[in-house]
């Protein structure tokens, strides 16, 4: 494969450094044809690498960059004093040709605006959408948008991240005419927002789209759609809901059967049968999918989860290097056009 | 215990009398002191009584109605058009003082509007909201609303929510100072909503609600808080959602160790630790919990899941039972005026 540049906040997420280092670290020992940009104070990164095996450092460089984007900050006045910061030198690494996509753990809200400023949307995109690709329970996946860049989002922007939550499934998982649904409380016509009403009207009228109706709550790990619209605030939401019962159910997992006596051959036997199950739930573990796509840019943007592990935050890292490869804002793009034209029309 | 009359909705639901009437029967039996009026086409009920034992059925009355409100109707004209359904002849038994709840399946908009017409809102409170108590991963339990109700809250109203919800904690769970969150994206203060900010501001300065600031979507069963609140829309999306991941644990924990040949003491030891695991994570099975209480009306009404089975609808029909034996609206009224008062001023 060929040499790839990616550009790491590294200062970002609740544990900044401490994650984002060993994790970098992590990703170029399993990819060899990986080089990093890991941008920060170098007072506080160097120390870090110091010892890293040369292998791996000898495909990392230091980008300096000497403030931090705080995870609480308000993202318009973040925006207005964030040059110099550790989340916007990542993205200039984009916008200048060094780096081929970055990945950032730091305030969403920031990242989505600065990613908008620096990298522009693509032609006929309002606003892009944070996209991630879920597994579903017939061993398949369905693309989930958005998911918390846009809290507030109209029919419009619906209909947008359908087409290239549509684009995502066909020319990326490989699904011949995906199915898209609208996320709603309850199948018929009349549930729900007027903004989820009105996109599918939209939607039912085109073409391009294999519209499928409203899906409840319940049936995103179903396998029913292969893509999941709602808004930013409900996806955020949504997507927490689910990560939160499913580490209850894996810690439950773990502790079931600690702390009661029994034979040794017992204990061991209940342990290779929980390894067993936690290996069939672990599909849905959130630090296995780690890090949500910013769809609807001319650059490859990858937010992780603020408070991802290192083991996380190289899923992340992997993430970007795979949205590259298969060249998603440019198979965005070239779809885009014909699809929203006739959504248009419609 | 003395005698309660409870109304059932018994045409509304996905499955209508072939669920309604076996989880009335089965809510006889348990509750020697219940007495059931089982509203809906008394040709349709009546076969299905014909075998059931006379020491139950003598708790029992047909109370017809000549029509069903349809699930995908819309709520409006639903409501226009309602008289002689099953649902408005089950409410009016609770206006009338003929039952003391009411419990239905059927079409949520229609509920609401019609419980909000026939039985009137408490003193104060704008619209009534869903609520359901979840069990937590601290053995506890959490009030959340609203589930459904209000698709669009604006803040007065999630402030209201919040009133109620701490009524609910504090008079029926029995928890001191209930701490009340509000359901948002991020914990800084800047995230989400400006109808949860507004709210946000409201509750802070309200001292009769112990407000704890925002939770997110992984936090609601962590006990973090005894009261969440949120607007109908993500709150229905929210549960649901949870309830889509503990079904599919539950049956990928069935399923788990099927088809594999093994010898009688391996496939034994793993269908008891199976059945040890399903026992724990059983209490979030959605079917132990089904029913959400209607509050802030001056009755008490109670919504099951339209999808609900025999077993489900029975619990909801228990729900009905502790929440007069509870009296929830009553509870409610009397604290609602110095705390709305409070909250108003602040």
């Amino acid at each position: 494969m060929t040499r790839l540049t990616l550009a790491i906040d590294a200062m970002g997420g609740d544990f900044g450094p401490c994650v984002t280092v060993p994790a970098a670290l992590q990703a170029l020992a399993s990819h060899s044809e990986l080089f990093l940009l890991l941008v920060g104070h170098p007072d506080t990164l160097t120390p870090l690498l110091a010892k890293a095996d040369s292998s791996l450092t000898g495909r990392l460089q230091v980008i300096p960059a000497e403030s931090v984007i705080a995870s609480d900050a308000r993202p318009a006045q973040a925006i207005r004093n964030s040059r110099g910061s550790s989340m916007r030198v990542a993205l200039e690494m984009v916008k200048e040709g060094r780096a081929q996509a970055c990945i950032s753990a730091g305030n969403t809200g920031a990242l989505m605006g600065l990613s908008t400023l620096l990298l522009k949307p693509l032609d006929g995109i309002k606003r892009p959408a944070l996209m991630s690709v879920l597994p579903h329970q017939q061993q398949g996946k369905t693309v989930v948008l958005d998911l918390g860049a846009n809290v507030n989002s109209d029919s419009a922007m619906l209909v947008q991240f359908a087409v290239m939550g549509s684009v995502m499934a066909e020319h990326v998982l490989g699904i011949p005419r995906p199915r898209v649904a609208l996320l709603n409380i309850g199948h018929e016509e009349t549930k729900g927002l007027e903004t989820i009403r009105d996109a599918a009207v939209v939607l039912r009228e085109s073409p391009q789209i294999n519209y499928i109706g409203y899906l409840e709550g319940n049936e995103l790990l179903t396998g029913k759609t292969d893509v999941m619209v709602c808004d930013g605030f409900v996806g955020n939401v949504t997507l927490k809901t689910m990560e939160g019962v499913v580490r209850m159910f894996l810690s439950l997992l773990k502790s079931s059967g600690e702390g009661k006596k029994r034979s040794w051959w017992l204990t061991l036997l209940g342990r290779l049968i929980q390894k067993r199950l936690a290996k069939r739930f672990g599909q849905l573990n959130p630090d296995q999918y780690n890090g949500a796509c910013l769809l609807g840019l001319r650059g490859t943007v990858i937010k992780s989860h603020g408070a991802a592990n290192q083991h996380a935050f190289a899923v992340a890292i992997e993430q970007a290097e795979q949205a590259v490869r298969q060249q998603i804002p440019e198979r965005i793009a070239a779809r885009l056009d014909a699809v929203l034209a006739r959504s248009d029309k419609a």
